[in-house]
């Protein structure tokens, strides 16, 4: 069944015995949260807003950057762009800070069943990633598969690692790799999509395996 | 003597004898580092492209969040957005990591000389500063004061607390508390603004501060 909604988007539902959450969509302001519904952008976003609300973490997606030419300053009403150009990006879309850490993070999705396109990702993403992992902040990939429902919270190391093979024809990462690396993730409600609860693994296994390299050196 | 140049901005040089830095300012296309003759905006982001290619620290500024109605999409030539609106920002204006800190600040200047105006600054950056520091982000102000050339770095502490007290009247926050409060740090050339020099020592006095009040509570 389709659902149409006033602003274009459109909503698939399940019919209620083929649900996959054992949580009961909420509807609110005719969207369905849990996931199914919203893009992941707007999945990510709110589950944002929950957390500063929870005062649990401060994460923000950084607005497009664009490049502004001509302002147009109507009387008794407010300015209004009316040339600008979009320029390109040098980060990766989210950050912030959570527990002291700094988190730096990506969100893209595939409706592929088996693995993610590297085509989805950009060099000047990749590459921030890695000045970021330099100084020692946490980032990471949230991956979706739209067409499985399936969430994934991967290490950046995964991305920076295939994304150097593209050159022996490398196209893809693996379902099975992800899963493998990465920390799986339901969609819900309050928050709409728990990240940080892979993240916590994340940042566990980071600290490990720091640990492990500075007993090595000694 | 007044440099007039090609794109509106203009640079008020004194004579090499009065010059207060032992740093002789550099000439590349037309822009004198060293601090004088740069917008502050400029002095820091150039500031933070040094650090990022001397893979210091991975600091940038978040782009103007605005709202987009309408784009062309002229034939064979780039994308032209020809409506849009500035939308109220949530966050302060840069912020990003350094040896694993979440760092996160607002630059401000003002032409007084003996104290530094409130009025610079707006409620949502003095409540993210609040929310930032309570997930142990690293949080400060960089102040000019323009008419004396000198710059400080000093806690988001001291501008949430003077920030408190305007229900009271308070309306700047003085000098010479900005001077105790703070760390002085001199424009100069590459970086043009070494305000990671200052955020060393912040952190160092939060650090202290931390293990001082984690032996207090046992």
């Amino acid at each position: 069944m389709t659902v149409n909604y006033p602003d274009g988007r459109q909503f698939l539902r399940k019919p209620d015995d083929q649900l996959q959450s054992n949580i009961k969509p909420h509807h609110r302001d005719s969207v369905i949260f849990g996931g199914r519904g919203m893009s992941l952008e707007e999945t990510i976003n709110t589950s944002n807003d929950y957390y500063r609300i929870q005062n649990k973490a401060v994460i923000y997606k950084k607005p497009t950057p664009i490049q502004i030419v001509k302002v147009d300053y109507p009387q008794r009403s407010q300015a209004v762009i009316r040339e600008a150009y979009f320029r390109n990006a040098s980060t990766t879309d989210y950050n912030g800070v959570y527990q002291g850490y700094y988190l730096d993070f990506e969100a893209k999705e595939t409706t592929n069943k088996a693995s993610f396109p590297l085509k989805n990702f950009h060099q000047h993403q990749v590459d921030h990633f890695q000045n970021c992992l330099a100084q020692q902040g946490i980032c990471f990939t949230i991956m979706r598969f739209s067409s499985l429902e399936r969430y994934f919270v991967t290490p950046a190391s995964l991305l920076i690692n295939y994304w150097s093979q593209q050159s022996q024809g490398r196209k893809s990462i693996p379902l099975k790799t992800i899963i493998e690396t990465g920390y799986e993730v339901k969609a819900g409600f309050r928050p709409a999509l728990d990240y940080l609860e892979a993240v916590d693994q994340l940042i566990a296994k980071t600290n490990l395996k720091n640990l492990g390299e500075n007993h090595g050196s000694k």
